[in-house]
Formats: C-alpha cells, sequence, structure tokens
C-alpha cells in the first residue's frame, strides 16, 4: 500500500479488502494523524466512509454521516465491517464499525448518494466567514509548543486562522466561542467529499476560544456533504452555544473557493475542564 | 397495554419486552401519530429511543441519538432490536433498528447517559426565542385544511405558532427559513427526555416559510438532550440556512419553560419540489 506519489491524506485512510470476509476492509492509522494522545476523529471518519464508499459502489458521496466515537484509537492496524443495510435509486444507507485488536472504536451510520447527480439549484442564505486573506492569518507556526507537540497532526495541515479568533493562543480567548480560518492541506492534495469528513474535525477544539484550553472528546460528529468541493483554499468555521452540563455542541460550516457552502456538520463534545 | 390513565404519548411509544430475545420489545405505532402518510419521524425516533433507554439500565437518557430514516412506517406494529455496543462509567452507547414485517424502517445509534447526574454550569450563549404569548400565537385549527387532513398528528399537541412566522397558513411565506412556536402535549402530559425526540420533529416542515408547501421527508435526524425539561410550555425553533440540491438542513433549538436549551437538533432532509 502506498506510492512515492500517493498524498498524505490518501495513504492516510488508504483500504485493502480483508482476504475472505465481504464487506470487511483493513486500514492501518498512521502516527501522523495523532491528536492529544489518538487519531484524530475527523480521520477515522474518513477511514470509515472511505470503506463504505466502497461498499456502496456508485452511491459513493456521504450525503450524511454519523460516528459514534466508542474508545481511543491509537496508530496501528485498525479493520472496517462494512454492512449494506438499503440500496434505493438514488440514496443507499449503511453501517461500519471501525475496530483495533477486537475492540470497538467507532460506530458510522451513513446515506450515501452521487454529489454528481444532484439538482443544481442554490438557495444558500448562509454567509461565508469573513477573515483576512491567508497569508494575513496566523499558520499553526504560532501556536504555543504544548499544542503542536501534542499534534503530529498539524504538520498534515496548512491552517492559516483568522486573527480575531486565535487570542486563545496569546492568553486572551474571545470569549465568542467560535474558531474560523483557512484550511488546505500541506501536501497540497485538493480537496473531495472524503476529505470534508477531516476538515469538519480539523480546528481546534471551539472551547479553546471560550478560555479552556484542554482537549475536547467528541461523543458524536455528524456531517452533511452538499456539495463536491472546488479546488483551492477551504474556509472553515465552527461555533458553540450551548456549553452546559459539561457538554458542549461544535457547530462546523466549510466553504469552498466557489463561495459554495459544501459541507455542515456539528458533534457533541465532553468540555474541558474549567 | 394501555390503560385510561396513561397519556398519549406514553401510549404511543409503549413497548413489551419480546417473549424470548433478549434486547427486543414489540411495538405499536398508532394511527394518530401519522403525517403526510407515514408515521412521523420523532415519534419513531421516541420508540426507538425508548427500547434504547430500557436497554441502558441507570443511563436512561439519550445525550445524543441519530436515527437514519430507511422506509415509510405505516400504523401497526412494529419490532425493535437493541444492542448495547459499550458500557462505560457514565455513557454507554447503543444501536436500535425498528423493523415492520422485516422491512426496516429506522437504524439508530446513540449514546445514553444520566442527565440528572451532569455538572450544574451552564454557559449557553444561544437565546431563546422571542415571540408572543401562546394566546396570541396561532393555534393548528386556522390551518390549511389540506395540512389537518394529512396529519393526524397534529391532533396530539397543542401547538401555537408565531404569528411571524405563519405567513404560509395564508400563502405570504416570510422567505426567511424560520417557524417557531410554543409546543405542549393536548393532554397535558408534561415534557421529559423521551418526548423531547417527539417535539424535535413536531413542527411544519421549514421549507413552508420558503413557499415550499410538500413534505420533506427525513434521512438522517441527530438530536442532542442537554438537560430535563422542567414542566410547562415549550418554545421551539427551527431554521434552514442551506436549501441547495434538492436537500435542506434543519436545525431546532427546544427551551423550556425556565429559559433553559434543553435540546438541539438538526436533520438532513429532502426538499419539496418547487
Amino acid at each position: 500500500m502506498g506510492t512515492a506519489r500517493r498524498s498524505e491524506f490518501d495513504q492516510g485512510i488508504a483500504l485493502e479488502p480483508h482476504g475472505s470476509e465481504a464487506g470487511r476492509y483493513e486500514a492501518e492509522l498512521g502516527a501522523g494523524w495523532q491528536i492529544g494522545g489518538g487519531v484524530n476523529g475527523g480521520l477515522l471518519l474518513a477511514v470509515a466512509g472511505h470503506a463504505l464508499s466502497l461498499a456502496h459502489g456508485d452511491h459513493r458521496d456521504p450525503l450524511s454521516i454519523s460516528g459514534y466515537y466508542l474508545s481511543t484509537s491509537r496508530p496501528g492496524p485498525a479493520s472496517v465491517r462494512t454492512e449494506v443495510i438499503r440500496r434505493g435509486n438514488s440514496l443507499s444507507t449503511g453501517q461500519a464499525v471501525l475496530s483495533q485488536d477486537g475492540e470497538e472504536r467507532l460506530r458510522v451510520l451513513a446515506t450515501y448518494g452521487d454529489l454528481a447527480e444532484l439538482d443544481g439549484e442554490v438557495h444558500t442564505s448562509a454567509q461565508p466567514p469573513v477573515m483576512p486573506p491567508p497569508e494575513q492569518c496566523i499558520g499553526v507556526e504560532h501556536a504555543p509548543k504544548e499544542l503542536i507537540s501534542q499534534a503530529a497532526l498539524l504538520e498534515r495541515f496548512d491552517l492559516r486562522l483568522d486573527p480575531a479568533t486565535v487570542g486563545w493562543a496569546v492568553g486572551q480567548p474571545s470569549k465568542q466561542g467560535r474558531i474560523q480560518g483557512w484550511f488546505r492541506l500541506a501536501d497540497g492534495r485538493e480537496p473531495d467529499p472524503l476529505m470534508l469528513l477531516l476538515v469538519a474535525d480539523a480546528l481546534p477544539p471551539v472551547t479553546f476560544d471560550l478560555g479552556r484550553p484542554g482537549w475536547a472528546p467528541t461523543i458524536e460528529l455528524t456531517v452533511h456533504l452538499r456539495a463536491t468541493p472546488a479546488p483551492g483554499w477551504l474556509r472553515v468555521t465552527h461555533a458553540t452555544s450551548n456549553l452546559a452540563g459539561g457538554y458542549f455542541e461544535e457547530d462546523c460550516e466549510i466553504w469552498d473557493s466557489t463561495d459554495r457552502l459544501v459541507a455542515q456538520s456539528r458533534q457533541l463534545a465532553r468540555a474541558p475542564r474549567q
């Protein structure tokens, strides 16, 4: 698996069909996708999403995909068992179970279709995030060392955060509960639907902007993919409006270089201790 | 099953354990919960959610629950098969499959806990919807006859819509993509976590307010339950910002009588034809 020319992301989500079990695929979770001691939840969703894409044939794009995180994933081998629950004319629904050493890490339900087949109407009232151009935004090389040392993941990204939402990096969180920035992969691999599953969980937890610098484990993450992204920079904005009872929601929008809202996601995560 | 004193909702989600199959429950989907030719998706989620609540023991409340809708449910018998995937100290994750005559209607993943055990901090920046008191809002008795005749469901509700978001009922949709109102059950049954699963899919499709009066089948619905609701009226507001490619997202907030944001949900639905 893997050639010199394959991008880091394609290597990261690469799958081999299992020799004898139909619908089962073998993956290798790379150490380069770790964050805070585990493998990034967005990458895991992209691995499971890739398996379901293979299982669903021409219904290859996840229109809606929900992941429930069960235990911390570690670098190393993983297996994904898929089940096609129902195949319809335009949509198919399936399930994936990602496990390591027999322990379940992630269970996924998803409905797949073909984004290229959707009708062309666009009535989007949401507005793309307003922020300075990438060269005036803050690269992760300016992030606190404690953050980078725990996040090999960040080396895979070219992430430029809006200066207005990055005060937390110098001890001055805005307390607005929003972080946004420009995103592309460091090796230049262009966006596609599966990559958006990674991007939906790529920014630092929005709780950083509320003055809570700890990690925020995801309980559940649902991504709606609404269009195939155009090549170029993505803009990603995420926010929370309800940190309560030890949990918070994180709503994310991903916009492509043509100003199309290509994905919306929401997760429920455990709030870092104050 | 059912006594004279049991509320309509409790009757609607009532379950009998299967005689011999562990984790399986039998339900009877009532004709009174129909809308647009099928059984309401929120009621179905509450039936499956009820089964998972029984399966999870003291982790009885769905903190996050995602339903994928596979085929149209009809009034009559249904079975729910549950699987506890993982039991942790404070959270448990499980799966439910709701079927009729061997055909799968709904598959659910959910993480359960005990809302009463959550810590008491509340940092909610979202604001409750602003609208006139219930007696100045619009009851469904004023809704178009075509709507009511297809929606036996509405007889179970005491739903009072904000006049500012109900212009569609007289051919003047606001085009804002928002509908909101006061909600309680017609028989006075007080809210609890499982009832909020019904409420998350109880309002007319938000596309009515965009001038599209057709039905909008749900592909996927995820509800986050964030607190046990207090007795009394609920306020429900839902909105869309991205109608495109034949689909739209519908984001819903449910507020209780103490101004607590008790649930947030999002669904992906198929847009009615224009």
